[in-house]
């Protein structure tokens, strides 16, 4: 049996350790047997000495293998692709990949989580559909994929517990910033949920985790590797979330937007992201298309309205209501315009962020009941020129108080000027 | 309120933290309110970025506010005086020092601790004199002092919890070895327990937490920067411990040769010791006496008998039997022998430590039981000569099985070689 205090201490000491140790580490952790403080102390110590490959992979199949596991691709019998984002403000990037992927012919089935702090979640987005159930059987879950071809639904209890144990005492330890522990939290995550293939979208910027795209490539680079230790593909998308994603930020706004984005009416970062995410999955499929071709065929199905009639298709099918009218709206709607003439040379995304959680539509801490109908859509995006008076965005807010306020908080997070930013693609680099 | 994750994630990243929160950290960590796993992560972060003087003062001014505080000299209208080793292997410099000052008029009040380990503690060798009680209350420990001069007892719960809480976490999570920490937790409960001014005893080497003497000088300093914050007068021996102090490991061996030392019969090395530390701790008492006089003043002690009257004094006054032939004595005495001529270039501290804790005498685990009886007594010491057969040691173990394999440790511990190694003082450096 190993003594963790020693391995902590090796840890600290910038020694490498075993698999069998770290495997130890985890399991025992996972089993109740090595205490919190014990793993507090050892994240601490990975912050300042890092894990290198080996560790990272000796760490993440421990992860996996502290609960079940599901072979998609067997029980549907078909290549299974997933698609996952490191989270932004604004991304509701899967809830439009998922119709147009299936709508090609691709079978989706996809675990999510809910949302914390500035960034939202996915399954609180698909909560704000009247009727919309996250909580089906694995059971359930397979079926779904198999009649539908898209099923999305919360992350199961039993598939890497300890990952849930572990990312909860990171949050309140101040190691939540640590490469090797994100890359292995979100591939043990992937690899036991069992897709074949992953596209990884890694958010780089301001509003995301990662704020410069060296930081972004190191992550990328880590989860990259986890994917071929694990035999699985992956392609890493680093993409741009230094402003919101899309115009609409706030459960029920975002759904709206994402379904008008498989319509073919989102907005152009958004919508451009989504296509090019849907191209990568397409390629990586049993299709035996190449991105080009995926892309021309993910155009198609938005343009002949397969997209939108899976997107429907899969709503129903998880008891929800696929109208737009059936969305709850908010009490009021501010409009924040412009104080003067200029250019958007910024667009804060954590300001956003930040004004939609003050609104009601995110958590400040783990558990909080949240507001569908609030938040923010913000029409004028960088490098968008205004007039004095023009409208910027709007608030959707419960009452006229909260909305003055993000109004405030919106506004301060444009920022005019006079010389247009350098225009760059929403798509920064792509490894895999 | 502070959020301790904020705190923990400002000190990683090599901030400063402020005396409120620092005192708010300790102080809700004291109440119950902060859990294990965030101090766990905070003190692993202060291995890496450390703490500063400002920060070493507030951490440990936090520790002393967690519980009551001693003023020994207001009970006893004298100028109250304290010794603090920071432990190694043979250490009973604290039962010889405390008659002798007490004998030459300074009345001495301490509380010391247990065993861990390699190191003895205190509390254990005074135990192993039969009817000896280290649990006084108190009142009864602050009459004592008043009455014989001096007494020694067990740390009381109440003084200083915060440090023993936070020791058990450290202990168990690779953070002990944190000089900050070492030297606050050091200082408070010799700040709590009242005395006015205190010789601190740091001891370097093998043996020893502190294994070179810059790594002592460092803890010196920062436990000499503590005492001038509180107003405190103190002086830091840095003593030898790369060989065990004096000949006797083990508790009841420890006791008679302290015994010994007060008669003016102990071994050289400890002798010196004892009475250096005895002309510091009387230079910085009220007898208004520099430590040249000191020393005179110690040796007259120990020479007229006045320090012997003074230990029996002291024993019988907490319930024990001061006769040396009262102590338990072991089952086997097995000799060890010089296998071929040489002079001993190396006795390894830590090897007859743990050969001692191998036959009983110390604990591996906290709350063990420990044997009083038990230990080994190195007859010959570093520089000495010896010829083949020659007796190098003594093991004292419970049966011929544990005698025999004490024995190989503590020749294993000797080394032979042709030069005699370099002779220095058991004194290496004095710091005020």
């Amino acid at each position: 049996m190993i003594r963790p205090a020693e391995l902590i201490e090796r840890k600290r000491n910038g020694e490498e350790l075993g698999a069998d140790e770290l495997g130890e580490l985890i399991l025992g952790y996972a089993r109740g047997e090595i205490p919190d403080y014990q793993l507090a102390a050892f994240c601490m110590a990975v912050y300042f000495r890092g894990l290198n490959a080996a560790e990272t992979y000796a760490l993440t199949d421990a992860m996996i293998r502290s609960g079940r596991t599901l072979d998609l691709g067997s029980a549907i019998g078909r290549k299974v692709v997933d698609k996952h984002s490191t989270g932004g403000v604004g991304d509701k990037t899967t809830i439009a990949v998922g119709p147009i992927v299936a709508a090609c012919g691709v079978p989706v089935g996809k675990m999510s989580g809910r949302g914390l702090g500035h960034t939202g979640g996915t399954l609180d987005k698909l909560e704000s559909i009247p009727g919309f159930a996250v909580d089906l059987s694995v059971d359930a879950f397979v079926q779904q994929v198999r009649d539908v071809g898209l099923a999305i639904i919360g992350q199961t209890d039993d598939l890497v517990p300890a990952d849930k144990q572990l990312y909860g005492l990171r949050d309140v330890t101040a190691t939540v910033d640590i490469v090797p522990l994100i890359a292995s939290s979100i591939m043990s995550k992937k690899i036991a949920g069992g897709a074949d293939a992953i596209v990884l979208d890694v958010k780089v910027g301001d509003g995301a985790f990662m704020k410069t795209l060296d930081e972004a490539r190191v992550l990328a680079e880590a989860m990259l590797a986890l994917g071929r230790h694990a035999n699985r593909e992956v392609v890493c998308l680093l993409t741009d979330m230094d402003q919101p994603l899309g115009a609409a930020v706030g459960n029920a706004l975002e759904i709206a937007e994402a379904r008008a984005t498989v319509c073919g009416e989102g907005p152009p970062d958004l919508t451009e992201l989504v296509l090019d995410a849907c191209a990568r999955l397409l390629a990586l499929s049993d299709l035996g298309v190449d991105a080009a071709e995926g892309r021309r065929r993910a155009e198609a199905a938005v343009a002949d309205g397969s997209a939108l009639a899976v997107y429907e298709r899969w709503i129903r099918a998880q008891g929800g209501d696929p109208a737009p009218e059936a969305l709850p709206r908010a009490a009021v709607i501010h409009e924040v315009k412009a104080p003067r003439a200029g250019t958007v040379t910024r667009l804060g995304a954590i300001a956003v962020g930040v004004a939609a959680v003050h609104l009601g539509a995110g958590r400040q801490a783990k558990g909080e009941a949240i507001d569908h109908a609030v938040g923010v859509v913000c029409h004028v995006k960088r490098g968008q020129r205004v007039e004095a008076g023009d409208l910027l965005a709007e608030v959707h807010a419960r009452d006229r108080t909260g909305a003055e306020t993000a109004a405030e908080e919106v506004l301060a997070a444009y920022e005019l000027g006079e010389t247009a930013p350098q225009e760059h693609s929403i798509l920064l680099d792509v490894l895999a």
